[in-house]
């Protein structure tokens, strides 16, 4: 058994920001990525509602660590601005690189 | 870019334990955290039903090294014993610290 | 306080995998897990349709290394062929492990 060390982006931010998000996933190369509805509560104390159009939604990604540098400073660069969004990365060790 | 060495704390409890935790979350001055619905199987077998009263939820926040080490002590010491409820802590890498 | 050093095992597949995934999870001894329905999409640009049918699920669990190490290697020798399905491992640190 093979396990490869590859970075687990995660990305939180208003639904909003889905598209964008995912668009600029497919132009770093992320082959796939995993999308949950969460309620949030951010630094404002702001309660997110429980309605589709201020929903908050988490997206995570693996991709390889050059990959991961590449994809945070892209957001950070291009969409930090106009959306509440935070991003982190943690180590995982995945079966089957080949999918990511 | 820079990124900052924060740790990712998860909770996943009964949702009544819901206003307990997220209060827990504030005393420390965790400023954002997010929650989901989950479905879980815990160590006594038993399978929780889909219902609001008797739901899961997992709730994930980041913060500071120090603050972690309060905030799963405080955990451990108040809520443990009244709550189904476990917790762990992971390393993570964050842009935009100053939102945690 | 002490915390424990485990592993948590992340699995995202097609929700039709859920019962063998479950059942595996049995079998290496996993005694408890958190299941959230999730969107995805893979490595063949495949969108999911958001239908319980194909939709995905998203499974984690914490265990010992030795039963990580166990679990990926059934799940790539048992599981994967079948289904569609990836699994990757990440580092955690827990209170109350005699709950694991």
């Amino acid at each position: 058994m093979n396990l490869h060390a590859m970075k687990l982006v995660t990305i939180v931010c208003e639904s909003y920001a889905r598209e964008p998000v995912t668009q600029l996933l497919r132009i770093v190369g992320a082959n796939g990525w995993t999308l949950f509805p969460v309620e949030g509560e951010g630094s404002h104390g702001k309660r997110f509602a429980d309605i589709q159009e201020s929903a908050n939604i988490q997206i995570e990604v693996i991709v390889p660590p050059e990959v991961s540098a590449q994809l945070l400073e892209k957001l950070s660069d291009e969409l930090f601005a106009p959306y509440a969004m935070i991003a982190f990365e943690s180590e995982v060790r995945v079966l089957r690189p080949g999918k990511f």
